[in-house]
């Protein structure tokens, strides 16, 4: 049986850039890391070690900071966008770009001074062929806890199972949701505040019999709550804050001492979409 | 337009377990990650909050370490294997159970006593419903590097290309690779053994015009050496050893002195099929 | 020779604690690690054998669990005393107790809801004996940016340099700062607000023309600012944006777009006390 | 009262190199992680920015590189050495030079070709002014673990202690050992060999009562082994693994099944001393 070359892509990962605004009185920042991924005829590359089709991965890190510097510093999908059109202007033998986009949270200080903020990152994606484009932006690592509202009862046992029932526990989970615009010419800032508050108020308001239904309520009302988003997915790890037994020093621990844990930790995944 | 739950899927991940077993005169260990993931009729979970189809994610890993006594301790793709059939057999709400199982790696230095080797993984991954099993197996993290053999010219440049050719560059990676079995039957760890050598003499051996011919060796080489493995990926990160200009300095450095560095990195990927 | 046990010290690190106090309509939540440190009489131990004067480190976990529970919730240098104090009381082997505590950034959402702050932690360090006792509090990871208002020029060059005098850069750093306490009674939370104020205020406010100048402004900042505090030592990382050359592309690149860089970087500590 | 600058030292971090050293038909590497600090006369720079004393940390960077082309690529306590010399040559103002060097190990696949191995680092500190020299030199990440010959007995108990005696249980740590050679003349190479031998062979053959004998017995191994060696420090993690309660599950569990950890874990430090 013959062997073929199936799939192949290839591309820069971790191109980090810092851009600066300079406005009349204050500067902005944007700190991104870039990821970019061709698919395209490569079939010479890899069987005959014929490289005229390739562009170095080398020149998408430097195309990635020359890009940076015409682009408003505003929405991470611009820029993905802008980029996404040069690589695929600029090369014939490439079929689809793929831009990856995390940006770093940087809180303002003052005019020109920043700090820096929690973990998650605003993402997006951007896979672009000549004939189709299709975005999807979201947020990672978005960590929250809730102390109340927050319940696991009624599952199923079998012989394995020792965990117990409980109406009342600590929820702490990082979010990470993607979800899928309508299309390029959706307001990009307003539809990802909109969606993340979504998200947020749900975990807030709502009482939480399960991490899976949670994370169905944060879909459904992204869904609701941002027209211009078509699907989403959430994938929430459940960082579990066991409660510790102090009956053994003789004393009641009603959800006031807990051990946060990294290790095992639940994972749970939802896709929804509009029908 | 009405919301639709179109996917969904739960489990218990960075499940550790460390099994130690006891011969006449010494001790074999095998220290496991484990990922468990179920999918199937969950709608009233998401929906209702209805929990009675749930079993719950800490009861995944209590079943981990219950059958991980049971196991053999050997191959891992048994592991997940009896795990997968497990979860199948007593669970009808249960459409397909995913295992992922990472081991790593401990050196005997006498009958009972190891130190810890690289962090390269064995790694394998179980997909089974009631009907069909797909076992995909490999290897992560597996870093090499070599100091001859490898070049890079002849590729394409534009405006922004800077990057120089060259005949003779240091070439390192950490390599991931996963490949299917043809059927649940064969040997695992030979086969497994075979795979990564053929990678690893394919990297020693063949000279480098690019990471894609290398990668795409790599991925041939190991369908040639072992007939039981039906497609292969290969994922190698380009990471990058930067020859220094001692032209300042009034120096040359002949391929001397590099600095090694982590980001950006090129990122190559490849998948291989027999026909 | 003989050979002699000059210094030994055991205890348990990463002891992690998520205490929940339950007010009226709210709750406030205190997340920490804590490490504990015994110093003492235990020659027997490392010598012969003898355990009967260890205190197992999985008691010191214990004891922080149910000490957590006593303890008020809000100051973590009383919390450190606390512990330090039950352990020095409890064991007469014991000659010096050591405990860190860092917490972890929580950000009240709503009455019961928390959103994880920077990766910027407050930390205590308390040494304690039956005699006497310091406290070292301070802040770590207080990552900080600013775009203008920073220089470096001036300096010593040697045949080896060829980094460009600058008037204007941009300086990154990831701010650690230690300071004693000149007593165990003074207002621990107010002084720790006053103090990381100070260092913020100089950041900002003053001009940079080297880090080890701002590092020293910081320092005198807070020993001007917080009247009880007798020393204090930074530690600041020069995390290097550097500017990326256009040249090559035909652009000029004033100041807008940089390469973040986490190796190498500078590292810069001062120590100042009052005298 | 005044403030006064009381400590101070700058320099460069994490400055990586890797040597390739090219021999007739083979070639040798050696992958290093270098941190340089200054201490010295820099008032003026703290005080009033006169940066008129301070080599840049960048210049420190650059002086690795050229120096590393110098090195023979064989004793890191060579390479620590010419750079602290190099400096305090070129630098009247410093009045102390630290010079720590980490190797990352790889293994020889072929003439030309390596693999990584574990993350065990060999390591030297080097602290040099103009009259002296001290040089420490160890490994860190050197892990291990056993599975007989460890118990812990017959420890202090109280009210908060949990946990069951033990003749019989896992062992497994990091060791990080940094020891100190008589002066700079001994022979690193087998000298840091014979300390590491005998640790491992503490390790394997010493019947553990608690990490804190196996510590000690560790330290007093390298001395006796190591005549050019006068002083050890070890710090030891427990890195408990946890056998699993099967009871439950209505199983007995002999030592069979363990939940490995990272934290919280023991630490457990000696220091010995030839006197």
């Amino acid at each position: 049986m013959p062997i073929t070359l199936i799939a192949n892509n290839y591309g820069k990962s971790r191109v980090r850039v810092l851009k600066v605004t300079h406005h009349h009185a204050s500067h902005d920042i944007a700190e991104l890391t870039v990821n970019v991924q061709f698919e395209g005829d490569f079939d010479a590359v890899h069987l005959s070690g014929d490289n005229s089709a390739v562009l170095p991965t080398d020149t998408m890190k430097n195309t990635v900071n020359v890009l940076a510097k015409a682009w408003s510093g505003e929405q991470i999908e611009d820029f993905a966008t802008q980029l996404a059109q040069h690589f695929l202007a600029n090369n014939s033998q490439v079929r689809a770009v793929r831009i990856e986009i995390a940006q770093t949270e940087w809180t303002r200080m003052a005019q020109h001074a920043f700090t820096r903020g929690s973990d998650e990152r605003r993402t997006t994606r951007i896979a672009a062929t000549r004939t189709a484009v299709e975005i999807e932006s979201g947020v990672e690592n978005l960590i929250v806890l809730k102390t109340a509202g927050s319940a696991f009862e009624g599952y199923k046992k079998d012989r394995y199972t020792t965990l117990k029932e409980t109406t009342d526990r600590v929820f702490a989970t990082a979010i990470k949701a993607t979800w899928t615009y309508r299309n390029p010419q959706v307001a990009f800032g307003p539809c990802w505040q909109q969606a993340r508050a979504a998200i947020l108020k749900t975990f807030i308001e709502r009482d939480s019999p399960s991490v899976q239904h949670t994370a169905y309520a944060m879909g459904e009302a992204v869904l609701k709550a941002v027209e211009d988003i078509t699907g989403i997915r959430l994938s929430l790890p459940n960082k579990h804050c066991l409660l510790i037994d102090m009956a053994p020093f003789g004393l009641d621990n009603p959800n006031e001492i807990f051990v946060p844990t990294d290790e095992p930790h639940g994972l749970i995944e939802v896709s929804l979409q509009r029908r």
